[in-house]
């Protein structure tokens, strides 16, 4: 075991108190005797910098970095004259950049290998839902009837392509937006030209020197946002349907429990579905299979973490190991024979605590390398080269097991893989799929609204538990939750994604619940997969009833335990899409500013889009999302008297499903 | 005036101490007079954060911002477990990437132009220079035989969009790249494929949890700064010498005495020629000449400042009225009728300045928007809308100006606009322009290299001072001297742009110098146009003697007051071509860690790049690029024994021509 780092904190740490997931708690008991040190701990010992959190600093030139007084945001400029709020608009907006990136690499990569398969050149994956083929080609106008599937393809490609590389006009899936929601953009010059433009002009614009104006800089921002949402972000999640299938609820074990103690278990960690296609069947081949038992194992065990398992939950429902948070704790266990990384969120203390226990940590895309760790790169013209050799290894890891093991006995089952197809399905039956039974009841009040909830988890809050508490007083009022990424992890293994936590809603979600046999909090898979929620909106908006945009829906977001730079491009884009989305744990921004009067307030009362929201409160959190929802049913005339459900202390206890 | 800020320095500041600028001194003292700030104040009151100057801070997802420790740089992670050379390898990352877009966003906004100027759908500008265009159009394997300018131009144009739009291959002037130089990029899968693609891939890897090794980080800053030199800004100066016209030498006046008392002062500040091309039109209206003189002005008096005057002034012979650090000093003249800015450098302080003399500040481009300023948008396609409009405005300021006007009175002529073509035809007269004489007068010794010296002025260090002590001590040793944006301005005050200025040079040089007629101190124009310093390097090697690479060359390049990331990006982009680059001020890497060492050593010796340097002081600067010269002469077998010449104090009171 490494020796104990003198970061780990001296004064002792109630670990209930820095997380509520049991496996977890049990992982950093373990890691602590160890002496190994995660996230948790250097959390508690690293002070985060308070002028850094208030993005009250800024670093772009060598003239600075300058620092400004978040307590008298406007008694000093920087040294170019910049004020706060030109600071925090800058700062801000290289968030936006670097997320939509993000999800721009992301998708264009998918885009890439979409391509190479359709033309050919690659045959180790292959279209597997013509069907969604069909309905995203049409979406945008691309003819279908009487064409083959291989032509279908390649026009949409072509089409897609220009989701990143256009240079003028709108983006293909612009073509989506509700009309007045469209408008709004039309209006506002919001309406994204391709993505990789967004993000290289917004990248130019907080350049020393340039966009000085935080109105102009959020302008683009929006821009560049909505160019994630409804480009870089919405093409990943439509390709990796069509060439992997669109998920359809399946029966899922979450937790760390999915670990074998007598199994190669080999756990697949971050954000892209190709190598962990492609590590599907590796695990499946015969010979790896029989190695693995002639090593003594009963067999490999596949798991995923963070969103590329959330992805591979919803669509072949492949065990799930745990979210961000749990990702250092799960090696603790010293089962994981190897962790395999692709992009995004993968924690560089990984790389110690895989060599603590003995953990083959592997890196496999070439954006993503780790000082460290080994690095066996994976090509989609060869797939299997990369994962065998991985599987290869993990076995060869499992022979030589020499630690002791500790698998936390839990796991969770439930029901994940709602795309917003299958919600269509689910909600009308197969012959009348439609919106219409959701918009119906939430007309007649059964469900007050509905609220995505999404995004990381953060060791700077307890850990699950602010989203736990924060859905469980949603849905209690009536307020349909839907999920993706590490937020619907922690709220699966709450035990909520059964259809029997519908005794946990209020009676008129309850009731829609039990009625259709549907838990009461859907998830859609990973991070990147919140276009699904979009495309959600957009249907509650075409199905009629809820006004005319999307910023007229009795609808809420909320990302309770945010951490990454995704995250802020992803609120902003439901933001500048009509959402109002409440951010937890932070927000960088200082109050009693002008920029922070904008997004908090300006962009809804003067642009008519959504607005940002913010409080670390998980309860007040619900409570302001649930009365802008019920502020769109007062608009919407479909205001009922009704009170708010408060719970007590002793209400909260008996919620406790665990 | 404005009433006097709190923040302006108590103890009084010797005013000499931060410039030798004696315009910009006299204006500081006038502006203390006047209680008005500027970025001088702002810089001695404004501690720069010492964290923040070390890169030693990230902020790059809400777990922190982290802070290490620079004296203890590996006793600490950030919350993600993220080393000290992740972080900084990531802030360098970031600053790559704003830098590069840039320059690439510019390009892009020469390149839409071209097209419309092409297609005859804008009217307003034309080719100016058809032999520019065939020769770049061949330079990258376009057939210009007997064919119509249209037709080459609109192949020529459809060529050079694949430099920001391409998504795979290699960006059209890698074709221009010395062959020796490409095969080492292209052995460490350096060559730029698109620069937006490679913008957004960095800001995706700098992500969390994406790169998190500093030497993979590295090469992604390569590609992304290569894309831009050798494509954003290469192909903005290649489109703007045939649009407007490719420099050629012409006197010049540089200082604020270009300003007039009597006349009607507009003075245009920023980065890109379009709006200025306009404005040169306008003030030559002979409408708006007599309605300045109906205002009682002898006419109007048309300046540049920063790059897009260096540009100005360089194709044009418009007089330019100082660099980056002046911009607030000439408002304070109270002459100033309008100061016109579009993108880059433009500090938000002028806002505040310009205020207080009643100046007109307008943005003019839709990507800066700053407030306080007014903003009249500029189009390419009825340029003269705002340009008009803005002489009207400046005229109407000049009838009602009430307040004391103070310009000093200093002007230094000199001689700019070295193209590099220009310098061919300069060495080897018209009829065998070429490079040989100047490789041959570096092989016999005459000239012991070339430096290329750039980039901003910066108030955290004497303004002008290190520029000028530093390019005579180079030039004292026999190295020619290459210049471009605010540095080219500091000398041309400092009185080096001319041809008798070579009795400053050390007699190899100066020979040289006298017998071409030539300064020993060559301008080439804006920060953009660096990309003549590539292509100079490359008919070095090209012409042959000096090796096979750029890495070969005995050069050297410097940043000597750099501040902005735009410096970042160039200085990356000379070393990932092979030229050993110095930076002043600060440089933020934490010494004694394996990214400073890769920066600083490894690039050289492990890749064949070239390499960073850093040192505050203009002596040991020089002193750092001579010796890396000699070391390339010896490993060229140029090398001639000769002692440096080491200056003493009263050398240099003697080289003083101010």
């Amino acid at each position: 075991m490494a020796e104990k780092k003198k970061t780990i904190p001296q004064k002792p740490v109630n670990i209930r108190d820095i997380t509520i997931c049991d496996a977890t708690a049990q992982m950093l008991e373990k890691a602590k005797r160890d002496g190994v040190e995660t996230a948790f701990d250097r959390a508690a010992t690293m002070k985060a910098c308070p002028i850094g959190a208030d993005s009250a600093c800024c670093k772009h030139c060598s003239m600075g970095p300058c620092r400004l007084n978040a307590k008298d945001p406007y008694g000093k400029v920087g040294v170019c004259g910049a004020t706060i709020d030109t600071i925090m608009a800058r700062n801000f907006a290289r968030m936006v950049a670097a997320g939509a990136a993000a999800h721009t690499d992301h998708g264009m990569a998918m885009l890439d290998l979409f391509r190479e398969v359709v033309s050919g050149h690659i045959k180790e994956y292959r279209i597997k839902d013509v069907q969604k083929l069909d309905m995203v080609a049409q979406s945008i106008g691309i003819e279908t009837e009487g064409r083959t599937t291989e032509d279908i393809a390649m026009d949409l490609y072509k089409e897609l392509e220009r989701t990143y590389t256009q240079v003028e006009g709108e983006i293909p899936f612009a073509k989506r937006v509700p009309e007045k929601t469209l408008e709004t953009w039309r209006k506002y010059d919001m309406v994204p030209r391709g993505a990789m433009r967004e993000i290289m002009e917004l990248m130019h614009r907080t350049h020393m020197g340039v966009d000085q104006h935080y109105e102009n800089i959020t302008r683009q921002c929006s821009r560049t946002a909505l160019a994630d949402g409804w480009g870089g972000s919405m093409v990943a999640t439509e390709i990796s349907d069509i060439l992997f299938g669109t998920p359809k609820p399946v029966a899922v074990e979450v937790n760390m429990g999915v670990l074998k103690e007598d199994m190669v278990n080999i756990v697949v960690h971050g954000h892209e579905p190709n190598m962990f296609e492609s590590m599907l069947v590796s695990v499946s081949e015969a010979s790896l299979i029989r190695a693995a038992k002639d090593a003594g194992a009963k067999g490999i065990n596949l798991c995923g973490m963070c969103c590329s398992g959330a992805e591979m939950m919803s669509r072949h429902g492949v065990p799930h190991a745990g979210n961000f948070m749990s990702t250092e704790a799960v090696i603790v266990t010293g089962a994981v024979d190897a962790m395999v990384v692709d992009v995004q969120c993968i924690k560089q203390g990984l790389s110690k605590v895989a060599q603590c226990y003995g953990t083959h940590l592997f890196t496999t895309n070439y954006r993503c390398h780790i000082e460290g760790a080994e690095h066996i790169a994976f090509h989609e013209d060869k797939p299997g080269e990369c994962t065998d050799e991985i599987v290869i290894r993990a076995i060869s890891r499992f022979k030589s097991r020499n630690k002791p093991i500790e698998i936390p006995n839990i796991r969770n089952i439930g029901v994940h893989g709602f795309s917003h197809e299958y919600i269509s399905y689910m909600l009308g039956g197969t012959f009348r799929a439609s919106y219409t039974p959701l918009n119906d009841n939430i007309i007649n009040g059964r469900i007050r609204g509905v609220a995505g909830v999404v995004g990381c988890t953060n060791p700077r809050v307890r850990h699950d538990w602010v989203h736990v508490e924060m859905v469980k007083e949603l849905i209690r009022n009536d307020v349909l939750v839907v999920q993706t990424g590490c937020s619907q992890i922690s709220l699966a293994k709450a035990g909520l994604m059964t259809p029997e936590a519908a005794h946990l809603a209020g009676p008129g979600l309850r009731e829609v619940c039990e009625t259709v046999g549907m838990p009461p909090v859907l998830g859609l898979g990973s991070c990147v997969d919140n276009s699904r929620i979009l495309i959600a909106c957009t249907a509650m908006v075409n199905e009629g009833g809820l006004g005319d945009s999307i910023a007229d829906l009795p609808v809420a977001g909320a990302a309770p335990e945010w951490m990454s730079e995704k995250a802020i491009s992803i609120g902003h884009y439901f933001v500048a899409s009509g959402v109002y989305t409440v951010f937890g744990v932070t927000f960088p921004i200082v109050e009693e500013t002008k920029f922070h009067k904008l997004l908090f307030n300006g962009l809804e009362e003067e642009y008519g889009l959504g607005k940002w929201g913010y409080t670390a409160d998980p309860y007040e959190m619900a409570r302001m999302m649930i009365e802008h929802i019920d502020k769109k049913r007062k608009a919407l005339g479909i205001d009922k008297t009704r009170e708010r459900v408060m719970m007590d202390f002793q209400d909260r206890r008996s919620l406790d499903v665990a």
